[in-house]
């Protein structure tokens, strides 16, 4: 089968189309379709338009709150809360990134906690949002348990990412989005739908044994990346996102999918920095010593993360994004009619 | 030769007794030496007492403000600023931290940022002041350049060390201080100084190639830990804890000890949570939650970060440190008289 090439704003509608016709609210269904044909668009496959198939199960799964009003709550001059009312992440997002950048502009350094959302996004689109307005910001979220502690054989952590990102005068951010497990389990779940083996450090079985399989990789757990260190992080991001800002571990939220296998709840925290009022009156120097970093990286043949998203989403734009015809007809099938 | 056993006290009198005699002023040599100390006390070799010699290479140098008073600077309600002078780091942050806990206090989360500071500590001590006051913490510097970025071959990032911390209502809070390379630096230094190999994936030599020569890594550039993931992470402490701040690079800060070989002069940021204002009124749940956390960990046979040096301080505490024969001579050696 040959692909099947749409522009952005065709797959946008695709992808509202998708959500609103079973049942997503207006509001959330634009906030989501942006975040996952950024996705498509970057070539960020495991955070494509691929996942409208778990956001339908989800949103058939009645466990959503398919039109939640996220209520935003001005806690200090530093913190904004926001209670996304057990539905998904994204419009959440946007109404609390609002007061996360008057807040930090305004005292240097900000938090924004979303509490209560199913969260079924990559990070860096929520850092792009930040840099775009000059913040350099700092984001993690727990998932669903499945990644073992370092020394340990059980599933305790979820892939727990940390994004981060500074804003660049010229040009692209900086950013970077990473899981702080070995890979994605989202890499693990394409392998398992194209019935290909994984690199067998990825993850280990329910004995507690290296393994090829993404069958029995997904039943054992996922290994933290750089060991220790990796795995000492993942905690970080599971105490941060989760009990300082009044939410679920992983394994709590894993117990509240309750078997359905729909995107995890949970909370997100995300740490906004005004370069301009840390730094002082030194802010183009400042700004030079971040180029400086940035050249000494690419002037050794060294990439700086994103790169190849940022390249995708030259061609996407121009060119469109080309969707496996079976992927195409399976988003088309998902349509309430 | 055997080990000369001292007590907790009569280390620190050393400590301070070798600070003063080359000149440190008393507030400083006290708050050094408690920071040392804690090293050795901990068996955190890497940032012990053995850290004096380098100690007395700065202060030998004249590059260091030998009586600086570090100017404290209240810029917004969730940020301060600390003006090292270019002092030595501890004192520094003992005048800065009690600020930054206020705030913390009273807004959820705040920042200290400290300049123009030589920093020879680990970060965990600081952790477990702001610990100890029911505020979590995380806190990263960059240092000398000597670590490549993944991908390339030559030193551009420090050792870039984070430590985070988590308070516990019951015994010893949740903390870990990794460096953002395989190994900190001072972990090859030793190995230099006992003549003994390295593992050939700690470092580069001056030709990009792997070595198991400490010289020869030290001569060429650190690993990252973690492939191109801890890269990422190490770029983000030269941001946060560099321009953000208004402070220099790795590779700023080495060209600064032009050749002096003295402690890294550099910035720092410690970012403070305050667990009871974040989480509203469920800090009791919220506390259940995170030592479900630790439970998860432990319960599986593996192990909590710190745990080791927990269980050193408490052998230090009851029977005083032991310090190799040639060690001890070689610190009684630095005192001026």
């Amino acid at each position: 089968m040959v692909d099947v090439v749409l522009s952005l704003d065709q797959l946008h509608a695709l992808a509202v189309n998708v959500l609103t016709s079973n049942g997503l609210g207006a509001p959330h269904a634009q906030a989501m379709a942006k975040m996952l044909v950024a996705g498509q668009r970057d070539d960020c496959q495991s955070h494509g338009v691929w996942r409208l198939i778990g956001c339908v199960k989800t949103l058939r799964s009645g466990k959503l709150n398919l039109d939640a009003k996220p209520s935003v709550q001005d806690i200090s001059p530093a913190l904004v809360k926001v209670d996304a009312q057990y539905g998904f992440s994204p419009l959440a997002f946007e109404l609390g990134s609002q007061m996360l950048v008057e807040k930090a502009k305004r005292t240097g350094i900000a938090a924004l906690a979303i509490n209560n959302c199913f969260h079924f996004s990559a990070l860096w689109p929520e850092i792009e949002v930040l840099t775009d307005q000059g913040i350099s910001a700092l984001a993690m979220v727990p998932s669903h348990s499945c990644v073992a502690p370092a020394g340990g054989t059980k599933p305790l952590f979820g892939t727990n990412p940390i994004a981060f990102g500074w804003p660049r005068p010229d040009g692209m951010p900086f950013v970077f989005d990473m899981a702080t497990s070995r890979i994605a389990r989202g890499d693990i779940e394409l392998h398992q739908r194209s019935g290909s083996k994984i690199p067998n450090d990825w993850a280990i079985d329910e004995d507690g044994q290296p393994t090829d399989d993404p069958e029995r990789a997904l039943k054992g757990a996922m290994l933290t990346f750089g060991g220790y260190k990796g795995s000492a992080l993942s905690a970080m991001v599971e105490l941060l996102a989760g009990p300082l800002i009044g939410d679920m571990l992983s394994r709590k939220s894993l117990e509240f999918d309750d078997g359905a296998g729909v995107a995890p709840c949970h909370g997100e925290l995300i740490i906004a920095f005004n370069p301009s009022l840390f730094g002082g009156t030194d802010f183009v120097e400042n700004s030079h010593r971040a180029e400086a970093l940035f050249a000494g990286i690419v002037d050794q043949g060294a990439r700086l993360p994103s790169q190849r998203r940022f390249e995708a989403r030259k061609r996407s734009v121009e060119h469109g994004v080309a969707l496996p015809a079976k992927l195409h007809a399976d988003l088309l099938n998902l349509i309430e009619t």
